[in-house]
């Protein structure tokens, strides 16, 4: 890599911040005023509110410093422009630009890349229109009705998510084209249960693999040819392909049709390429399709804001940075107030986890200082009843991103007591931010709420395709920031390597290791 | 309480404990020879496995004499003989007598309760018999097809978790009776999704709420009274309630039957109760649901050997405190290799941070240790493609559960390339698990596997009923002496409470704090 980054904790503002009075009593900073005011507007008409953080203005100037001297802002150019940001790999990193053009044209091998992007999503949405017509059916004649998409990691559950996110949206709106169900895991009996729910003479097969040799997503769409064989469908009218234009499952006769991405795009950014394009578009129509997309753009062009007061995802990523690296706090709970999130948290997990779990940075020397935190959540009100116990008195604290929204997606809903299920959810959202921040005293220390948990909150009206793009591009770019300020590639995952290279030694029979030997007989295998 | 226990750090065992060497080279200690002897016998025909745990003889002897310097099985067995054990709540702790009888007869107003909790379950198996026989029938003179679980917290988690663990088994031998449906978030999209996936006309409702007062509960409840009004059909004729006998749900005209629980069974250990005896009996019949109680009691049996060597529990949550106290890592995953087990980290994270999350003795002294870990897992093969990069190369250490079976649940399996998929995702399992506990050296950083991070193993044949109930109730044992060991009270759940009490005043429109006033207006609630 030509530019050599600064590591955080070599920079001055840092320094500068790390030695700034740390808020002691969030009680005390915490008022109405600073409610009103905290805030910072986002794409689709979202706001990210970090009143109950524990930054003072001193905090958030060091933090604006720091963003300046690392040039966050200008690495994220850099990006945009198509420079090798994936250093180990050598690879450009261009997931923004699946979403439009937010710098110069990013040119590969003589091809405009933002092109090849559109060109992809728009043979997605003419295949649709030919499914959802009717002029592509099923082997047996048949309409197709359900989609299931085959693939692991970033093939999955970015676009499991999004489909959770939104089918109560189209549902109750009328716009649900298909119903999707996903096949991930390579224990046989995941397979078995999705396929003995399906149709399969209505069903349509998505196979979602970049390299086209994911092990787990070949074994299961082994499984699935199988099923459609004894059917005695035509395998080859079920199936389409999502892959790299040079993998062995592009333009094969066996699929319908194939769709490309590049190694531009990793898994866990994928889903508003080709990867969450198909299925998504098949299920809701490429029109909300399109809005997802329209979303994450407008939210990428605000994370080029250099001032944190304009730029959520940069001052979500700062923020983010001061409770690791200045407070030590080990995790972050993601506690979306929507049930159509339910997957959101798990998705976020392997972006966040995937992205900075590393400890060398770009240089490629080991770094001391902590990198990405743990992330997990659950949707409320349902996690209140299960691990709020331990955020609220346990002895970590865990900071917490809250996620809310005026209204429900659907129109069922019913008034109890003076309030509907809506107020009741948004009204147990507000009652937590604000326990967790400044807790309460009793006589019985068993009923002494410490405080001091801090929390942020991304609200809006409703969640729609824009909003959910916004919020998944937000959530990318606050990644991105994050691994800036670490200095790390956030974009490999090398981590990943050792246990595929054991595996295979397993499944050859060829074990050079002992132990390893022994655990395999341990599970007969 | 009469009985003063002491506090970990108080014992003579932990300060020796704390003072032995620690293993800093995971490589050498891991050999084939104790992969095979590091085990413990369970219930079921599952063995605990912790040969890729740092400890070595001297750590398990003072790890032993930490279990008996503290009466841990003395404590477990007041507990079994009806000791006020949840402490804050003055209330006997009795969900092992849910399965079975261990200790002496434990009586309540001159009540036999093992006889009380027999009962239950014997009045839903009569009930179920009466519905799969097509006695009982719908409103509309329909057999009833499906049941759908309203609860949340602990009457959704474990009733879930364990109904999705079984599906593939029952569904694959042709034993399942009825599907199930949850619905637990107070957000109306939950209940609109699930009902629009119902026939109501056969669909019988399962409203769960120990208090009868949960206010999630009672309000879906009350959208699918509406529902079933809306198609004409008699609410009392769809609605069976689980709730105390004291609760104002209990005996009610407004349903088919009612079955109780009691105080001294928590809802986070409420599986084996009616709670999910109900859902569990109707949807895969008595027999098996016999065959879950069956296992966990067998465990639960073990669970009172003295010597850690024959009580996987007692040793795994010895083994969880000498990470958490000496070696400080602050959380835990669960990884089953098992895709039935996909929601089962989500009722362990429940069981294990809503019980120890706490920060108060049981003499009601703020002690200074760490107590209950987060808690958070998904299943492999689907967390390698997510979050093990961080596992693997993060900056903090996370000690690893895994959890696997020699063969699938159901029959559904395809060799490609010379192995089952079954076999793929054992390989996988034995891989990471060497991996984490060994690592690589490289020349290059990013490839470098630094090792050393611990890893217990739970296997057996298939995950059958019994072998499912014996996880379960491994769980519930080892966080019990975790919270003998912290010297907590693991039983009561104090930390809800401030959020309920904030929750109330913003929608009865009382707020007495400008904060949550401002808070409350962004929401619009």
């Amino acid at each position: 890599m030509s530019h050599s980054y600064k590591d955080l904790m070599a920079t001055t503002a840092f320094s500068v911040l790390e030695q700034l009075p740390k808020i002691d009593d969030m009680s005390a900073l915490l008022t109405g005023e600073r409610v009103k005011g905290a805030q910072v507007s986002m794409a689709a008409g979202l706001t990210y509110n970090y009143a109950a953080k524990p930054v003072d203005g001193a905090h958030l100037g060091a933090l604006q410093q720091v963003a300046d001297e690392m040039e966050l802002v200008a690495q994220y150019r850099s990006l945009l422009g198509g420079a090798e940001m994936n250093g180990g790999e050598k690879r450009k990193v261009l997931h923004h630009l699946t979403r439009g053009q937010l710098g110069a044209t990013v040119n590969f091998n003589g091809r405009d890349l933002r092109h090849f992007y559109l060109e992809q999503q728009q043979r997605v949405a003419q295949f649709c229109q030919r499914v959802h017509s009717g002029e592509v059916r099923g082997a047996s004649g048949k309409l197709f009705q359900h989609v299931c998409q085959v693939g692991i990691g970033g093939s999955d559950l970015g676009p499991r998510a999004l489909y959770l996110a939104l089918t109560g949206y189209a549902n109750s709106r009328g716009l649900q084209r298909m119903r999707a169900s996903f096949i991930s895991n390579v224990d046989p009996d995941d397979a078995e249960q999705v396929l003995s729910s399906c149709d399969l003479e209505t069903t349509l097969f998505i196979l979602v693999s970049k390299s086209g040799t994911t092990q787990e997503t070949l074994t299961n769409v082994a499984l699935v040819r199988r099923a459609l064989v004894q059917q005695g469908l035509d395998v080859a009218k079920h199936l389409v392909a999502v892959t790299s234009a040079t993998s062995p499952l592009a333009d094969n006769d066996e699929y319908l049709e194939s769709f490309f991405i590049d190694d531009f795009v990793g898994g866990r950014y994928s889903a508003t390429s080709a990867v969450g394009a198909t299925v998504l578009s098949l299920t809701f129509g490429p029109t909300i399709f399109n809005e997802i997309i329209a979303g994450a753009h407008a939210q990428d062009r605000l994370a080029l804001e250099a001032d944190i007061h304009k730029n959520a995802s940069l001052l979500d990523a700062l923020l983010g940075v001061y409770e690791r690296n200045c407070l030590g706090y080990a995790a972050t709970a993601i506690l979306p107030y929507s049930q159509a999130l339910s997957r959101f948290p798990a998705h976020l997990q392997q972006l966040d986890m995937e992205s900075n779990g590393k400890r060398v940075n770009r240089r490629g020397d080991v770094i001391d200082y902590a990198t990405g935190p743990l992330v997990f959540g659950e949707p409320g009100t349902n996690g209140q009843h299960s691990f709020y116990q331990l955020l609220h008195q346990g002895s970590d604290i865990v900071p917490l991103q809250f996620i809310g929204f005026k209204h429900a997606q659907g129109s069922l809903d019913i008034d109890i007591d003076g309030s509907s299920s809506q107020e009741k959810l948004n009204a147990n959202l507000v009652a937590q931010i604000v326990a967790f921040a400044t807790g309460q005293g009793n006589e019985d220390p068993n009923k002494v709420f410490l405080g001091q948990r801090p929390a942020s909150l991304i609200y809006g009206s409703v969640l729609t395709p824009q909003v959910l793009g916004a919020l998944l591009a937000h959530f990318e770019n606050k990644v991105m920031f994050q691994g800036f300020l670490w200095n790390i590639n956030s974009f490999d995952q090398e981590g990943v390597q050792l246990g595929k290279l054991l595996t295979k030694q397993v499944l050859s029979k060829k074990i050079n290791n002992e132990v390893l030997r022994e655990y395999a007989q341990l599970m007969d295998v």
